[in-house]
């Protein structure tokens, strides 16, 4: 995807890209921004934080008990499965909103995803009639690849190492259309519409701090912020430490990937993203780096506070409480939780 | 405590409750208030509805890890125990903030109680320097007894059936003073404020709805509403099916006891209390019933959207989704998740 540069990012896009996210089919929500005063979470730093409850955003599916009745049926899942099924939602569709709308009906696309892409890409699927197939690798939850296929979307299981083979195989041979999950035009504008909800509860926010997987998020919502006039907004990624491609895109100057180990798998892709990095290069102020111990702790933090977060819905909060921003003191924050989908008895795996 | 009239509940002694909760040295939350339709909570009804996130309000502490490693050492406990512990917070903490500014420094006081009020009441003796005991049924769990005990709080277990005898024990023979649990002047005009903040973000709501227990909180929520000008406001309460004693008094007239049973155990108190009875004849429009199945199920969809809420915080939700109050459609409603006190491995064990 690297063809499209960054300057195709305008505002004029990102505002068009906003109306079809708040007016899409799938029913994206416009999440609470809620203040970290009325919240018993910890800060040492004297800020104005606010937090965007983006774990709040819908996942998929609107009616998870009868079709984790459909599931079980179909396969006979163990109660751990099935609990893991019933998760709650992240940011990813509000990029997928835009995707679909952007694209023909009626085509047939194909992704690479082991989590929240692939699901937001097959309910979208299902409500919008086209063919859909999923690459996974198969060291994914297998209640993962039945709840996909529950949408009529076709999974295949693949070595990690044959994912990239196996998606350029059905766009040569089988004639589908590559949707990518983080670096796309499409997709990185409808993530921006956060971006333009955070600025009409906060109209200029000195801080803003966003997670980063393979940066589309980031892009999206920096690319929102900076184009709406924002100039002295500081935006921050927030990356794991194992994970940190877009930190290392920064200091080679070109995206780059490597060899990515983290509990938050989903801010984990092995490469950042072109445009996503190219926009990032021009928006964010920085790249910041947590580990797998404060991630941890913050999914157990948010937990007692009464909010459900996932490991990688929590970096820019741990970011925020491990002092890892520069210079919050007396400023206006937004802190992003970008996702909520934990099961239960991943939860009870998380100490404190 | 009976010899307490309804008419001793003014809006005057409410609002200087309220300045007290918000001042109190406890750090009680003004909660944030959102609403239904940005988050993914089904709703058949056509209305507009607040959702008070008092789940997300302070227990108690402050610091649970350092808290749960200090407790783990004096008790060895296993990692269920431990989990059980590091709990979210709920309503309790107002009244208690009001209850313990308005009693002589230095006291000694007694309560019963096997759940939230117990652990708040620890919480503010150990503030305000006051000695404390509280007696606790000896079916609840120890891990309770230690975290009381870690606030330097005496704790006894006793057979349920003791409960009463125990405590006029504690003030006939060792001149203790009695802090009730849900039959209190200060402590029903501390949860009152909850009410007062309400009517702060919704001026005139059409109905609020409320979980029932003793009554306390009921019973001050509706007061604040119903003083504060707010005529046409209905007020409804919701108590499990197998702990109706306030339905039952509502129907005998008089504040009435029966042998409770529900998973909403901080909803399940032996008998409505007196003053809690007499405000809610006065400003509740009605009580109405949910059953143990109804409340599972909240919890489990209150999770996938991303909120903790404990089985007693979430009876108001489950009986609007239930449609078990009347005349909705159309109107402005405030929903209260009254409280967020329940451990991972609790939540593992609830399906959906």
């Amino acid at each position: 995807m690297g063809e499209v540069s960054a300057d195709a990012v305008t505002l004029d896009l990102l505002r068009e890209a906003r109306e079809t996210v708040r007016g899409s089919p799938l029913g994206v929500i416009n999440t609470p921004m809620i203040s970290w005063c009325q919240t018993t979470l910890p800060l040492d730093i004297h800020c104005n934080v606010h937090i965007k409850l983006e774990n709040m955003q819908r996942t998929g599916w609107t009616k998870p008990l009868s079709l984790i009745r459909l599931t079980q049926n179909a396969a006979r899942l163990t109660t751990e499965e099935l609990s893991r099924i019933s998760l709650t939602g992240s940011f990813k569709i509000r990029g997928v909103a835009n995707q679909f709308a952007r694209r023909p009906r009626g085509g047939h696309f194909v992704t690479m995803s082991a989590g929240n892409y692939g699901k937001s890409f097959a309910y979208a699927s299902k409500h919008y009639g086209s063919k859909g197939k999923v690459v996974m690798p198969e060291t994914a939850p297998v209640s993962r690849s039945i709840l996909i296929q529950s949408f009529g979307v076709e999974v295949e299981r693949v070595p990690t190492s044959c994912l990239m083979n196996e998606v350029n195989r059905c766009v040569q041979e089988d004639g589908m259309t590559f949707l990518h999950s983080y670096d796309d035009l499409d997709l990185i504008a409808g993530h921006a519409s956060l971006g333009m909800e955070v600025l009409e509860m906060m109209p200029e926010p000195d801080v803003v701090v966003v997670c980063c997987g393979g940066g589309g998020l980031l892009a999206g919502v920096a690319a929102a912020i900076k184009l709406s006039g924002c100039d002295k907004t500081r935006i921050y990624g927030v990356e794991p430490d194992g994970a940190c491609t877009m930190h290392r895109s920064f200091i080679e100057k070109k995206p780059v990937g490597m060899e990515t180990k983290s509990i938050a798998s989903g801010l984990a892709p092995p490469f950042a993203g072109t445009l996503p990095f190219e926009l990032c290069q021009r928006y964010v102020e920085g790249i910041v780096l947590i580990n797998d111990e404060e991630i941890t702790a913050a999914v157990s933090t948010l937990y007692r506070s009464g909010l459900v977060v996932e490991p990688s819905g929590c970096a820019a909060f741990a970011a925020i409480v491990n002092g890892k921003i520069p210079e919050l003191e007396g400023k206006n924050v937004v802190c992003i939780l970008s996702g909520g989908n934990i099961g239960k008895d991943e939860l009870v795996n998380f100490p404190g």
